[in-house]
């Protein structure tokens, strides 16, 4: 297995199908994964929009073997492998290298706040310490929405400066575009510095970044990329603006059901729209409003899998 | 086995030893539950301060099977076993109950923010009915500071009318005693209210409250047991104020470090001070305030496991 390239491009959280009985089903999972290929869209399973931190490290590895014995090319994989502890987070990392994964997303451990970064610096180097293996590559993940534990420009700096071949990028899920244009303002060598959300993907792309890792590219997979191989192009503010439209609408009820239900309502398959605990599938009048703000601007997904389920349902 | 009855007391999540490797030292952990259950303090084993979210699914598991193998009272465990994900809490909850633990510790679903009480209660009620075991006895775990996931009073409501047999009792460990309060006052039956640091320990004795389960339990058990056991005696107000005393010096540096670090100073085993990352361990200068403060007030602590280790190193 040759080390990994370091990744550029359009990413996507893959959002996790689940049957009724709130258990992954691998296969609808390998169907859209090899959708979002299709349209050269790399994948981050086990991201925040995948409800990675819904599932167990058992799940999730078993997922990863799944996808791997379909034929996923696995250096197209980023898999999220970072939880609250180093141990699960080492099972987690080593499992995606050896099952030869592009680059790992890591979150650092989330449950204690306030640490510091001396102590962060510490878990990110035991997991890197502990796997010990060339091929890999690690994209570290500031979200600090969610993880409230932020990911400082002076720690980053640390890891890549100790383990600069396998500290090769971030993923900034922070909102805040000035957190992003100081880290790439550093000038780390060749560092990839993904935003968190396409509304900066040309931004991103003017200031010398990597590209994007974005929940709605589950949903508008094509778009985005194209904004990334066009960015250059004269209308490349257009074809940002008809993201950002697209983007507000998924906003306008809660992100990950959102996600869901519009994959559910294009592939015609109703399973999608199941979400673990705590989250909650949209009502109703959440879908009504999604739906509605989608007609708005004519938008559809192509080519979802039309599930066999759907048939026998339907 | 007997289904367990509720639990009222003085319960300590119990600080995990850890080996220069970082890996759970189990035998240093039974030999420090037989010295808390020597002083009637039970183990709320996997807690906060156990940096219990620092250790993967399978060491909770074999640590649970170390201690009751060694004949610890199972009866008198209350392990944490609330994880991220609902697969997660159920394989440990489930093992926890068929282990003859007295009860669980339950934290929310911790990862995703701003959840509604309707998907917190799908999650507890999903984790309830897939265990389905009569003697499964839950206590919710409310402690925003760290989850950033609150237990509202409404919600815990809803899970008491709905399964009231096992949801039986809460920790407070939001430092608001008016939220305290605000439980003790719904009169819901028989429903056990600890208090999530014994500075609320006696107020929560006077409001009805059952007890407390506490980090510095840890370190000061014998007195905050008797508090405990005195609160209606004349100078309980005085028990208070000495016990304040104590959990005052151990707050002027990091928690979970200070306890470790008590526990090395006074079983002369070294190894205690070993904490996980993203935790450090106490630097010279902390450990000079934490002794500093606490020979202000001749605090010691008698009776500990003298480690073979600590002989065999000097």
């Amino acid at each position: 297995m040759s080390a990994p390239d370091r990744i550029s491009g359009v990413l996507t959280p893959v959002v996790t199908p689940f049957g009724q009985d709130l258990m992954p089903d691998a296969e609808s999972l390998i169907a859209q994964c090899r959708w979002l290929l299709a349209q050269d869209v790399g994948l981050a399973v086990f991201g925040t929009n995948s409800e990675a931190n819904s599932l167990s490290t058992d799940e999730k590895l078993d997922l990863i073997d799944k996808l791997v014995e379909a034929g996923i090319d696995a250096s197209r994989m980023m898999p999220g492998t970072g939880t609250c502890a180093i141990t699960d987070t080492v099972c987690l990392t080593d499992h995606a290298v050896k099952a030869g994964c592009g680059g790992v997303l890591m979150l650092p451990p989330f449950f204690y706040k306030g640490v510091s970064d001396d102590g962060l610096f510490a878990a990110f180097a035991e997991v890197i310490e502990r796997i010990g293996d060339e091929n890999l590559r690690i994209y570290l993940y500031h979200i600090p929405p969610m993880s409230q534990v932020p990911l400082s420009v002076g720690l980053i700096e640390r890891l890549i400066r100790a383990y600069p071949e396998t500290v090769v990028g971030v993923k900034d899920s922070g909102g805040d575009w000035s957190n992003t244009k100081s880290m790439l303002d550093q000038g780390w060598d060749d560092f990839r510095v993904f935003v968190g959300a396409e509304s900066f993907l040309l931004a991103n792309m003017q200031n010398g970044g990597a590209g994007c890792i974005s929940a709605t590219a589950n949903v508008n997979p094509a778009a985005i990329k194209d904004l990334f191989e066009n960015w250059q192009s004269p209308d490349a503010a257009a074809k940002q603006a008809a993201l950002d439209a697209v983007r507000d609408r998924f906003m306008k009820v809660p992100m990950i059901p959102a996600l869901k239900s519009a994959v559910a309502h294009f592939s015609g398959d109703p399973a999608w729209s199941v979400v673990r605990p705590p989250l909650m599938a949209l009502d109703d009048a959440q879908n009504a409003t999604l739906f509605g703000a989608l007609a708005e601007i004519d938008f559809i997904m192509e080519g979802l899998s039309q599930s066999d389920k759907q048939t026998a349902r339907g």
